[in-house]
C-alpha cells in the first residue's frame, strides 16, 4: 500500500489525488492544504469581483468532504507543511486552527504548491489598502473593501492576466482605474504591436493606462478637506477624500483608493529547498518529465515547477491551469509505478479584455531576438467569419516561422471573435510538428456564420508558404516607417482609403486596378516598398511588380499593421 | 505564352483565375461562366432568403470588370461551353444572349463546373412552385415567389446542409415548414444519434420533420374552398388555399405552397466526357493529386471532381468551398509548369441550424461499419467554458478511433457554442497524424470565458487513452439498451438526477459517493453495466468496481448518450 501525501490542493494537487485514486483503490492519499479550500477555480476570481461570477460558492468545486467521500482522500485544511526530511521520508506539519503541530510521513510526496505574488520591497506596501489576489481568501478580502470603502479610484499594479481581468473587474464595479505596467507594453506573452491594440481598447473604456511606469512608494493619503468654514459651502457634502498616495517611477504622483499588485508570481520552493531537492536555472522545481524532482520519492507540479519550452527545450515556468492539471495526472501514474511523461510546454493562453481576446502559443518575437534565433513574422488581417454574414468582426494574426525549414515558431491574435479558436487550431500544428506550409491545406469547418473558405490560418500558412517558396518578398512596418533615399512606398489602396484609414508618411498611390497600366510611372531604380491595407492587394502587386521587373517587397500586414507598429501610448 | 481556358467561374474557377494571375502576367486567361455571375458567395444563399443576410450585392464577391480590372482575366459570363475537343484543343462555346456559337482553343484547360442538384424523376417535379437552390439566379427565384405567392407552408425535401439550412431561412420568414427525410436521420455526415440532436432541435421549433420518408408525386391542388353561401361566413375572408398536394412515400399526403428540392447533387461531367477525360467510380471526374485528369493539358477542380477521403484514400465526393478554393489554387500553379499537390480529403464541415451547430471531420460509424474497419468511440459531454462563468452550454463530442493504434478515424460535436473550434482542433490533429493519446496533451486556450482547463477534446483524449491502456473498458448504450440475464446496470447518479434527467429501464442505483460503502450490495457474479450522466461518475465507479474484484464496463457518454441513441422520430 503506497502512502501518497500531497501539499497543495488546488489544480495540480487535487488533479493528482482524484487520478491516484483511481488509479489505486488501496493507496492511502492525504492531501495538506494551508488555505481554507481545496479545488477553488482561481482563475475565476477576478469575475467574482467584477461580477460576471454572482455566486461565489460557484468558485468552490469541491469540498474536504466531497473528496473524502468521492476518492476516500484524506483531506486536511488549515494544514501547512513546515518543512520536509527526505532523508527519513517524513513532514513537519502546522495544524494553523489548532497551532499543533505534527509529523507525516510518505511514501511518495508531491509538491503542488503554487506560486505566489510578487510583493516588491517598496516602501509602505503593506499598507492595508494594497491587496494581492492569488485565493479566495484575497478575493474576499478585495470584495469587503470595495463594500466597505466604496474606493471611487483604484490602481492597478501590472499589466498580465490578473491586472487586466482585475481593472475590467474594477471598471465593471464603476471604479475608475489606473493601471501601472513598468515595461513599455502590458501582456508579456505578445509582441508590443499586438499589446498595442490592449492599449487602445483600455484607453477607449476610460482607463488610465501608464507605461514604461512603475510604482516606487505608497503613502497613506494625508490631504484634508478644506472645511466648509473657508469655502462657504456649507449645502456640499464632504468631498471623497482618496485613500492612498502612490509615488511613481516617472516622478509623478498619484492619489488613489486601493491598490492590487499583480506584477507577477514566483514559484513557492521554500519546501523544496527544505527537502534539499534541486531548484533550477529559472528558480523553480527542477522536474524531470516524469514531474519527479531530484529526489526519487518526491514528485511536483504547478506553478512551482519549471518545464521545457516547446521550440528550444530551455527551462520555463509557465503558471496556467491547464498545464498543471496534466502534470498533476502525470505525477500520479507515475508515483504509483507507472511511466508516464509530461512533453513541451507551449504556453498557450488567453486573455479576455473587455470586448477583446489576445491570445498566445509558442515563443514570442521578443524571445526569438533575444535567443537569436532566425525567424520570419507574418500579420493576416481578416474577418472572424464571411465578411458578408452579419456579426463579422476583424481577426488580427501573428505568425511567426523559421524561415528556411517554415518550422511554426510561435502565433498571437487578437480580436472580438475567433480569437481562441485559431490560437487552437496553431497550437495543435505546432505541437503536432506541421510546418506552416501545412496550415495552407488544414480543413477547418466552415459555414457562413463560422468562418471562412480560406481561414484566417490558411490565409496565413499561404502567405507564409509564399514567403519560403520566394514567391513573396515581405518588408516590414519598420522599414516602411523609414525608408532610404533608395526606397519608394506605393500604396496601391483606392484614395478614399487613405482618408479614412489614414496614409502613410510619404508614398506614392496608385491603386492597384490602376496599375497594371500605370507602370510607367514607377521608377527601376528604387526598390519599391508595396503596401495596401492588409497585405492581400499589396501581395497582388507584388507579384506584377516583379514579373514587369521591378525591385519590390510586399508590407506583412499592410498599413493595418504599420498603424499597430507606429502607435504610442 | 499560356493560354488558359477555365470553365466556371466560382469557387475553384475564380480561385485559379486568380491565382494563375499572380503567378504569371503573361499567361492569357479566360474564364467562362454560364451564369450571370463569377465568384458569388454560394454558401450564403438561403441566409439572403432567409433574412440574415439583408443585401443581395453583399453576395456578389467579384464581377467581370472587377476581374478585368484587377487580374487581367477575360471574364465571360452567359457564355456556355457546349463541347470539348481534347485533341484539337478546342472549346466549342455558346453566348447564351446572343444565341452565337465561336470557337476558343486552349493550352491548358480547367474544369470547375460544380454539381448540380439532383431531381429525382418524380411525377410533377417541373411543378413552377418546386425550386432548388444552386446559384443567384434560383435564390432570386425562390424570394420573387415569397414575395408574390406568399406561401403559408413549404416543403423542403432533403435533410442536408442546404435542406436544413433553407428550413431555418423559411421558418424566420414565418412560414410553416415540412421537412421531408428519405433516410432515418438528417445531415448525412454524422451519426443517427448525433442527428437527433438535430432532430429535437427541429420539433423545438416546430418543424414537421419526417424522416424516411421520400416525395413520390407533386401535383396542383384542386381542393376548391367551401363558399361563403355553403357556410353562411360572408364575413371571413376567403381561407389560403394551399397550392399543391405532394405524394409521400408513406402514403400519406401534405398540402404546401411551395417546394425546395435539396436531396443532394451531382457531379456535372458532360463537359468531360465530351473531353473523353477518364471519371471516376463515383461519377466524378478523376484527377490526380496535381487536379489533373486523365488529359495532361485538362485540370479539374471543386465539386465535380473526386478526391481520396483522408482515411482510407478511398474516392470521394467532397462538395465543400474550402477544398475548391485550394484545388484552383493548386491547379492554377500546376497549369503554369509548378509541381504542387493536394492532398486526402477530411470532408470538415459545420451547419448552424437555429441555436445549434453541428459539425464533423473524417469518417463517420456509418462508413467505418459499412468498411468493416476496426473502431471504437467515446462520447464526452461536457461545457463549452468553465461552468462557472455565466453563458456555458453543453457539448457533445464523438471521438472515432483505431483500438490498436489510437489514430484518430472521425469526430462528430454538436452544441451551442463552441463546436466549430473543437472540431477544427480534432480536423488538425487528425491530418497532423496525431494519435488520440496526443489529444491529453493539447495545450489549448484557456480562461473561463473561452474553455476550460481541461478542454472536451482533452477529456476525449484521456478518456481513450483510459480505453486504449486498458483503464477503462466502455460499454455502449446498445448493450445498456438489452441487458443480457448475466448483466446488471449500475446506476451511480444521486436520485434527484433519474427524476429529473430520466432513469434506465432498469438498474440498481447506488449514488458513487456511496459506492465504496455499499460494494456488498453488488452480485460478484454478474457483469455491471456503470453508468452515470454523462461519464465521467461512471469511470470513477468503473475504476473502483474493477480494483474490488467486479467484472465491470463504464457506459460511454453515459444517460446523456443512452437518450441520444434511444430517442424516436
Amino acid at each position: 500500500m503506497t502512502k501518497i501525501v500531497i501539499v497543495g490542493g488546488v489544480a495540480g494537487g487535487a488533479s493528482a489525488a482524484a487520478r491516484a485514486r483511481r488509479m489505486s483503490e488501496t493507496a492511502q492519499i492525504i492531501m495538506l492544504e494551508r488555505g481554507e479550500f481545496v479545488s477553488f477555480a482561481n482563475c475565476g476570481l477576478p469575475y467574482h469581483i467584477g461580477g460576471d461570477i454572482t455566486s461565489r460558492s460557484a468558485l468552490l468545486l469541491q469540498t474536504p468532504e466531497s473528496f473524502k467521500k468521492r476518492f476516500n482522500v484524506d483531506v486536511r485544511v488549515f494544514n501547512e507543511v513546515v518543512s520536509v526530511d527526505a532523508a527519513k521520508k517524513t513532514l513537519q506539519i502546522k495544524n494553523l486552527l489548532t497551532d499543533e503541530s505534527y509529523e507525516e510521513s510518505y511514501d511518495k510526496l508531491l509538491l503542488s504548491p503554487g506560486a505566489s505574488p510578487v510583493k516588491p520591497p517598496i516602501s509602505g506596501i503593506n499598507n492595508p489598502h494594497v491587496f494581492t489576489l492569488r485565493n479566495v481568501a484575497d478575493m474576499d478580502a478585495i470584495i469587503a473593501a470595495l463594500i466597505a470603502q466604496k474606493p471611487q479610484h483604484a490602481t492597478v499594479v501590472g499589466g498580465g492576466f490578473i491586472g487586466l481581468e482585475m481593472v475590467e473587474a474594477l471598471h465593471q464595479r464603476g471604479i475608475r482605474t489606473s493601471l501601472l505596467e513598468l515595461s513599455p507594453q502590458v501582456m508579456a506573452p505578445v509582441d508590443p504591436e499586438m499589446a498595442n491594440i490592449l492599449h487602445r481598447e483600455l484607453l477607449n473604456k476610460g482607463v488610465d493606462l501608464r507605461l514604461n511606469t512603475g510604482l516606487t512608494a505608497v503613502d497613506s493619503c494625508d490631504a484634508l478637506p478644506a472645511e466648509p468654514e473657508a469655502t462657504g459651502a456649507y449645502d456640499q457634502p464632504t468631498a471623497h477624500q482618496p485613500t492612498l498616495k502612490l509615488s511613481l517611477s516617472s516622478g509623478q504622483s498619484l492619489t488613489t483608493d486601493m491598490v492590487i499588485m499583480a506584477v507577477g508570481v514566483k514559484p513557492e520552493t521554500m519546501l523544496a529547498s527544505s527537502a534539499g531537492v534541486a531548484l533550477g536555472e529559472r528558480g523553480g522545481i527542477k522536474v524531470d518529465s516524469r514531474m519527479c524532482t531530484s529526489d526519487p520519492d518526491i514528485y511536483a507540479v504547478g506553478d512551482a515547477v519549471e518545464t521545457p519550452e516547446f521550440v528550444t527545450g530551455a527551462a520555463a515556468l509557465v503558471p496556467l491551469a491547464g498545464p498543471a492539471n496534466r502534470q498533476g495526472r502525470i505525477a500520479a501514474d507515475n508515483m504509483l509505478g507507472l511511466d508516464k511523461h509530461y512533453s513541451r510546454t507551449q504556453g498557450t493562453a488567453i486573455c479576455k479584455l473587455f470586448d477583446l481576446a489576445i491570445a498566445s502559443t509558442g515563443l514570442n518575437e521578443k524571445a526569438l531576438k533575444r535567443l537569436q534565433q532566425p525567424y520570419e513574422k507574418i500579420y493576416v488581417h481578416t474577418a472572424s467569419h464571411a465578411g458578408y454574414y452579419p456579426g463579422a468582426t476583424p481577426v488580427t494574426l501573428k505568425l511567426l516561422f523559421d524561415p528556411k525549414t517554415g518550422q511554426i515558431l510561435g502565433a498571437q491574435a487578437a480580436g472580438m471573435d475567433g480569437i481562441d479558436k485559431r490560437i487552437d487550431v496553431l497550437a495543435v500544428a505546432q505541437r503536432a510538428g506541421m510546418s506552416v506550409r501545412d496550415l495552407q491545406d488544414l480543413e477547418l469547418t466552415y459555414a457562413p456564420p463560422f468562418g471562412s473558405a480560406r481561414d484566417v490560418v490558411n490565409q496565413a500558412g499561404m502567405v507564409a508558404t509564399n514567403v519560403l517558396d520566394g514567391d513573396e518578398e515581405l518588408c516590414h512596418s519598420e522599414e516602411v516607417a523609414q525608408p532610404s533615399a533608395e526606397q519608394l512606398i506605393l500604396d496601391v489602396r483606392n484614395p478614399p482609403e487613405l482618408v479614412n484609414a489614414g496614409a502613410f508618411p510619404q508614398a506614392l498611390n496608385i491603386p492597384l486596378d490602376q496599375l497594371r497600366q500605370r507602370l510607367d510611372e514607377l521608377p527601376k531604380d528604387k526598390e519599391l516598398l508595396v503596401a495596401c491595407q492588409v497585405g492581400l492587394r499589396g501581395h497582388v502587386a507584388y507579384r506584377m511588380l516583379c514579373q514587369h521587373g521591378f525591385k519590390a517587397r510586399n508590407l506583412t500586414g499592410g498599413f493595418k499593421t504599420f498603424q499597430m507598429v507606429m502607435a504610442k501610448f
